[in-house]
């Protein structure tokens, strides 16, 4: 049987279980939102409050309205929930006040009953080594604490998960993009056969893309990367030592080893999160370009004998339960809906945005949770994807020869020597008539077969660009 | 040198051209709202605001509120808007008051001066036949008045437009359906080769999508036959005579041949669009479809030589700028874009309907512009591709066969003799040793050359199911 | 330290946990994806699968193709997982391959090394009692079992979950709207002062909004009943027996206890998944309202002091870690975050709609995935907003009289007395002068001081309309 | 009656109207995408083409493929073109093929028999003294000009629309924000009343979103600013001279006077539109900003009686054709309507661009086009709303100062005084007994009279953050 014990906060008392450190708000938040799976906030944003309720501690102290033996008990606290050790005490779901206060108290509350126990006294008893109001959270308010641990989450989440999945990916890419540089193949646009280029160059329009998404990502960690912590309840800096907010975001990038500054402009960092949507932003231009790629493969890699089949790629499940021996794109299929489901983010991350009002956007939990979840979800896919599938791609040179002369398009080498109308004249005889280029340009008297012979060569039409 | 007269409303005199009907309400709306395009406001709601007005001033009179002469003279001059006579007398744009306020001027306006001509009197001078407000605009609002216009003009364009164009193309993918009955010809999933199925059953599936379409679609239709008109301000009915919300639907439905009806809750006629955001709805989930089918048939038509080239559609236009003899699938691109661009207004469309405050939602012309354009964008498109692709495709019988006869996937009908596991290793040594499934069948022992033949038909394979 | 025990498939072997009964698919899946958190895929859908594979056995032993030893051993797991005793046996993701077949075989190997449990024998050792393939997924295959079980487990959650949740919310306004009916309170419009109605009618107007939602989600079942089951690989239902088809959506009804039937069209089952996009459709139209609703919930709640403060609402928690006293409207916030994650699902499930590839749609578990959590957050949210806010949602009489008494809207009572021009004077000069309506109707001349009291009630102003 | 000539393609003959100077592809064209308001293809991009094929003309000449008599005839029709002198002559549609083939050919079409007149030559008649094809089109192809077009006509409307129009209104808010500076005011959280701030302080939070904005915009004028062409059909360059790349955007930039650059990568410039998506991304975020600020200030200015009423902002229309002397935020309406519009094209624009296919993305016009009207809502709605609204935004002084000493957030300034419990039980018990602060922290013992009238004082809970 569950054991209570009795908490308290400024509207009353509340049973809380015995086993955990949370106290009458949590305990309130989590019985009044019973909204979806159970302790849904990311456990990121945890964290992020653990590094800013730290960094807190240690602005307060140096700014003389903290005593030095409550920094080190709070951030003896935040440095277990940074090691992992408390993941269970944060109950609580996205769906919540959209200020994320009672996860702001979440951590108040663990924090000022963990350090209870870590002075020595027993949670619920006596006087408490550390308040959660006015000591954890000195200085703070929800309204600056929640978007700073969000940044925190996010920024991180960003720099250590998706822009190394993202990179590792278009490394091998362009490693393959370099080992294809000779692979003459059919070009082909609106689905139809066009004229040639190497596997290496269309490889490289890849790395293009992923190199224009990772700069566009990048552009967005500096807006990222200014905290609102130093605003308080509105943006004002009430009840804030002078010089905290800068100290205090100093401090969050030392233990956070990340570049965190204190925001420009306090009142756009509550009422507004355009960071947020500025950086999902730019981690649904990344699902696009994914987007592109994987499809590209599956449909190069079609068949392995009714399709496309120009490359094959690596065979990693049995593909049908019913049908025997087949290996499907299931990295290509993994890849493409994590993107479909990060565009959907992106416009739930817009709808939150829009909606601020006054001094306030109620939407933070909302927002964080998906630009978290988008930018966790994209840097494994491409790490999957890459060790899966990218890194295994290779040619499949007898299709790519026998698609590639097969192709009518090869008559536009003739448009510089005869004009348009003529190439265009062989193209069409030999498309209805079943027969190849070569015979129709000569039958109809255009050119030589030395000509011919010459001047549509596959290898010669690739270009100079890289 | 433009001519101008001066109009009066509440807040004092306006310069307006001479040669137009429309008054001083029009004109600061005119001035106030210089975005995007002119007169942008769909000529739909135009006509739509003409049959309400008629039905108006009709009830109205029943009622006893207005004399016969002010009925039919208003009456005449709506009768001459939906003849398209004055089309270039609304100027007004989509992004002006959200509740359409100055549209809903600007038909009384150009009412009540054109009256004026037709009374035999000059404009702007003597006595006004008809009043805007207090004739013209007789028990109604803008706040009624506008929701009504936009109700009846996505009604009928709906249906006249969106459903004869679903239907049209439906029509055809089904005498397609049964035309390609018997084409047996390799199934396909994750784009990899699967077990046969004929060209028939596949169209059939379209079939099926677009007729799910269409019923969603015509289920929505009753939300949006009921129509504000009643309830004027705030939905209370303010200022009607008693029974002249069901009695101007009435007029409505008889003058436009469409079932209108008064709407059941005026609060929500006027404070939400939900009828809008349901419709769109089901727009959308047509896009859905439409691209789907689009997609596919353009896979199947790629080639002619180094794709997939199942099917052949007509070839409509030079392909090329610079490859000569390109033909593409141009439909199947105009089809798509108008699905992506249906997918995106549907976004539109939910964020305005999520924003209505108390008693108005302020983002009906945006809504009602946008529901508008996916009705039209759909039903056009339908037709286009129907009459310029579907009527004229047609199988690529060599093809289709030399397809078939490759797959691997042929295997699949052993399971039930051999089991999947045996089943599988014939598929993959095949796969493997680049050969055909009954030499390894036989090769490995499981069946004999005669057992193959009689088990392995992919005419057998296509089942019952149609 | 994990045991292991090896087991094997068509690509060979591969090692197992040995406390687990899933087998080498399932642990290739389990390795191959590694996309955010694990055992993400729907435990919804497990059962799903659970209710189906069931109905298969009978089917299958009903038509003679499984004996009824098999068909009970397999029943019998199905119920322990229906039981909720084998949870932890599903360890995959979504993110996986979209048809998702690992998790297809994931039920195919629990089940089969379960019954091995079962049926006396050692997991991995001797003959199988029971084979995933050939006897657990006899007449199925991947392609036809997700989008069933995913059928089953959306159909479910709406009905079990979604509308219960929304009648719940519906029948506490529709109660609330009946208590309200003589609260007369100034109406707005444009977030403006407007004529007056009572509170009943505008909570009357969420009423309306919430009976049309539940309307248009209804109308999506239908399509979600019906059941790819019976279309095996490619929807021509290839191995399996003569009707098969309906048998088994018959045994899945009466399992389930809810009305599926077999899907008329499989090629549309498979390929396409236009019944989410459609179910889903219905659930961003419910977004679409509560966000209205609860957004006007909130506005008319401000306060207390310097805000609208019509009506008051539940204080559940302190609502300011620096503010004291503090109270928000934290449900109305919950609800409308969720409505935004719903409206970004809406485009996920859209988007992955639209990408089916001839026969098969591979988006499936991440569009499975949105439906479930929209369905599930948008009862639970009703739920929660239902009972910690709308019940106790009362008027704030004083505040709502002061307010109704203040307004210049008044005057729209005087336009069928003294026209509209006479009445916006008034209304102007008021507005200029800071005075009363009365004070200058009177001083203008247009009416009497009898007259005005006589002409301008609110309480007369509220029509008839409900 | 219309007169036709005779026009000839690969295709065959075409009649086209002879007022005409476009050609059979036209013509094509127009007849086979009858889809939505003939003509819709922006204008724009039309004299992006005319930028570019003037430009080719140059670097052709100069690379010695064209003569100087060819050159300076197209370049002489382009500057026709440009000057809006040919704007008829374009009647194609955006849902045509998705690469603009015909929309290209369309102006090679009416540059070369521009061209003949010009020439002195009659149309139809005698040789050609300009091919649409080998001269007008020469070292291009539809796939490299087309998104060169786009290019052009997005970056200039950004540069020239967009950007000055979001400067334009960013700078009245940064001069209100100045002016406001000392306007102490109730500060606004959850819509609740909470601690002070100066209605300067708020504006500035609206002008750091919209400076975040802009950079974020001109963040993406970089990878806009690269030109596909040279790439000319599949990327390669094939058919351009050596060197052509480089020289034809230098020419481009010459002529348009902006900062273009030959693409480093062609290949991603044909198959990916991402960088229209990444600006498109961007004004999207600037939608977010300017609805928080359209929203808020429409809601700060409500009333006028029963509203919040803290600021007045210019009466433009009036407000209501039934309640007279109304006047409403119509400014915030069009501006929230324009961002809902954006916000939904952005997924128009992100569909778009994830479906590329190898060589070539084929839903340019519909993402140009996107792109060109977001730039242009957004641009003509700032300026509106500034020249009709945020200009003319006044404070309303007493009402500002009412409801700042009415708030009972003031008792936050408490909290480092007596802490956050005492401070929260003075405000409950005047909430609950509808007293003052003042009177309660007395009454209760916390605080004498003098302490409170020292320590609670507004304008000393403003900060001194800006």
């Amino acid at each position: 049987m569950t054991q209570f014990r009795i908490e308290k906060d400024t509207m009353g008392q509340v049973n809380v279980p015995a086993d955990k450190y949370w106290g009458a708000q949590t305990e309130r938040s989590r019985n009044n939102f019973k909204i979806g799976p159970a302790a849904s906030m990311p456990l990121e944003i945890v964290y992020g409050f653990a590094y800013l309720k730290k960094a807190a501690a240690y602005a307060n102290c140096d700014l003389g309205v903290l005593s030095a033996e409550k920094r080190d008990l709070i951030a003896k606290v935040c440095d277990e929930i940074l090691a992992g050790k408390l993941d269970d005490q944060f109950p609580l779901v996205i769906w919540q006040t959209g200020s994320g206060t009672q996860s702001n108290m979440n951590v108040n509350e663990v924090i000022a009953n963990r350090a209870q126990e870590l002075a020595g006294r027993k949670i619920g008893e006596g006087e408490k080594a550390i308040q959660p109001n006015d000591d954890v959270n000195k200085s703070q308010s929800s309204n600056d604490t929640f978007p700073t641990g969000m940044h925190i989450a996010a920024y991180k989440k960003i720099v250590e998960t998706t822009i190394p999945g993202v990179e590792q990916l278009r490394n091998t890419l362009q490693a393959k993009s370099e080992a294809f540089k000779n692979v003459v193949k059919i070009g082909r646009t609106h689905l139809m056969d066009a004229t040639p280029l190497t596997l290496g160059q269309e490889f490289s329009g890849y790395v293009a893309q992923l190199n224009f998404g990772l700069k566009a990502l990048k552009n967005t960690l500096a807006h990222l990367s200014e905290l609102a912590l130093g605003g308080t309840a509105v943006g004002t800096g009430l009840n804030t030592p002078a010089g905290y907010d800068v100290l205090v975001a100093k401090y969050i990038a030392e233990f956070s080893g990340m570049p965190f500054i204190t925001a420009e402009n306090k009142f756009e960092a509550l009422a507004a999160h355009d960071a947020l949507v500025e950086t999902h932003g730019a981690l649904k231009q990344l699902a696009v370009s994914l987007n592109k790629i994987a499809n590209d493969i599956r449909m190069m890699a079609s068949g392995p004998r009714s399709g496309i089949g120009e490359i094959i790629i690596p065979a990693n499940e049995p593909g049908s339960s019913i049908m025997p021996g087949k290996v499907n794109p299931t990295q290509c299929e993994a890849m493409t809906m994590v993107c479909a489901q990060v565009m959907g983010n992106d416009v739930a991350v817009t709808i939150g945005g829009t909606q601020g009002h006054y001094e306030l956007n109620v939407f933070k939990p909302m927002m964080a949770a998906n630009v978290l979840q988008s930018a966790q979800l994209l840097g494994d896919a491409c790490v999957s994807f890459d060790e899966n599938c990218a890194i295994g791609i290779e040619p499949n040179h007898p299709r790519i020869k026998e698609l590639l002369n097969n192709s009518l398009m090869l008559v536009t080498a003739l448009n510089t020597k005869i004009g348009y109308y003529k190439a265009a004249e062989i193209a069409n005889t030999a498309h209805e008539n079943g027969t190849t280029l070569k015979e129709e340009a000569v039958r109809l008297g255009y050119v030589t077969p030395e000509e011919y012979d010459a001047w549509v060569k596959p290898e010669d039409m690739i270009g100079s660009l890289k």
